[in-house]
């Protein structure tokens, strides 16, 4: 076997080029890639787009899969979809994270919904995702999006009483994303967030960071009336089963709102499927 | 890097043990090993079980890994508890494969079974498993079982209207299993069960696999008058998400059979949740 270091996530195997995910000390996954799309060091990270044979264009953040054409709906999809099925009449949403722009997508597939902020601390994943992911991003042009390329940490210290939804799509709490999983952090979205609003996070892995994902849920617990745990199924993450935590202070029952259904992974049967939890993620919440 | 060939599926790299599973073209997920404990050719497949970091032990087939002691319950627990809680009185199942003895395993908690016959080609998986993969098999060890030793598909041909479910737990479609996926084994199935028996098999991933999920659907909707699928998150399976499709003669309503309730993924809401299909699923099928 001859295997030749191209950059510094990339390697050239037998003369294959492969992205090999390494940030994990006992699992590593590799991807066969077509072409090197795009690549840049912005002031927070390394970022990538590459076109793979299996997962079609992929967003890659210092070397970690974050999206891709194949799967990235599914998150994103099921991040969206679901707070805007709980709160009845949301205006003003917020969303912090979520580069690939895939999330904002579909907010705005809610005609009700009048007006996106995009809180995405590195402009440049932005920019990169909106012209070489657009399996993602769809380009996301909108009136509605105000683009804030802001510090969502920050932000969130400098606003009350504001937003319907906040959907907090972060990285892993690892490196810039890690104050996004912490208890104050939490404390500013709820207050940010109206007497009668709502925030969505992704939290992690049940089977790989369970402690993440548990931690999670108590804090959002002792700040929200009502917090519930729901999964999705990403493929490129690790162990394949993905959790959400919801915390609403008002809203809990399902509506039926008036929305582009475009969707791929989401439906009504899923909405409803995603909060049935497996017995090993139920047992300590009962 | 310092790379060194252990055996025709175990590298050494830098001093570590690992486990490449390379059967796709373009996606291998490696796995660091502590241990092996067990490695042998039977007459069929060559046979490892490896003591993992992340995923505890695990049973190789043919370099690709089929279950283990972190995360094969769920597979196991989804291919059993479904089908037996909609047949209201099985008396006499038989599985066909599941050498791992998980399936086995959870068919026995139903006290109401009086016979489970077990089919399985290669004694070796069964006794490596019953030995090493403990936490998967728990040893097996029920007056119920009957081991027949045997091939699933001559034993289908030689056998008429005596099963109440026949679990077909194989694995993938290529070598010693693919006819496992064609209509002639399924139509010996059919008939091989009683007037009001029904079926289960596993059908691949959606994602990757999405041609054998839909042939099974067909070649089952072609014989059985109720046939559904629905799904279940293994991490260790290529994409993570995986179908299964049950065909019945006669029942499809869900029950409340008794059982011992010692499950770590299957409960009530995830019965009911696992038949909800992702949009990208369902549409062809409505």
């Amino acid at each position: 076997m001859n295997e030749e270091k191209v950059s510094q996530y990339i390697k050239n195997i037998d003369g294959e080029l492969w992205l090999v995910e390494d940030d994990r000390d006992n699992l590593k996954v590799s991807y066969r890639i077509k072409e090197i799309i795009f690549t840049a060091q912005s002031p927070f990270q390394h970022i990538m787009v590459l076109d793979t044979y299996d997962f079609g264009r992929m967003l890659v953040l210092d070397g970690v899969v974050q999206s891709t054409e194949k799967d990235g709906y599914i998150y994103n999809e099921m991040i969206a979809h679901v707070p805007l099925h709980i709160h009845p009449h949301p205006k003003k949403v917020l969303i912090i994270g979520g580069g690939d722009c895939g999330a904002a997508r579909e907010v705005i597939k809610y005609k009700h919904v009048e007006e996106l902020y995009f809180c995405e601390i590195d402009e440049l994943v932005v920019r990169a995702s909106k012209e070489h992911l657009t399996g993602v991003s769809a380009g996301l042009d909108d009136q509605r999006v105000h683009y804030l390329f802001a510090d969502g940490i920050q932000y969130m210290k400098e606003h009350k009483n504001e937003f319907d939804i906040i959907i907090v799509d972060s990285s892993d709490p690892v490196g810039p994303a890690t104050e996004l999983f912490e208890f104050d952090f939490y404390k500013n979205v709820f207050e940010a967030l109206k007497d009668d609003g709502l925030m969505v996070c992704q939290s992690e892995s049940p089977f790989f960071y369970r402690e993440t994902m548990d931690n999670t849920y108590h804090s959002l617990n002792r700040l929200f009336g009502h917090v519930k745990q729901y999964t999705a199924v990403v493929p490129t993450y690790p162990g394949g089963l993905w959790s959400f935590t919801l915390a609403s202070k008002k809203y809990q029952a399902f509506i039926q709102p008036d929305y582009e259904k475009t969707t791929k992974y989401f439906n009504e049967e899923i909405l409803h499927a995603s909060f049935a939890l497996p017995e090993f993620m139920a047992t300590d919440k009962k």
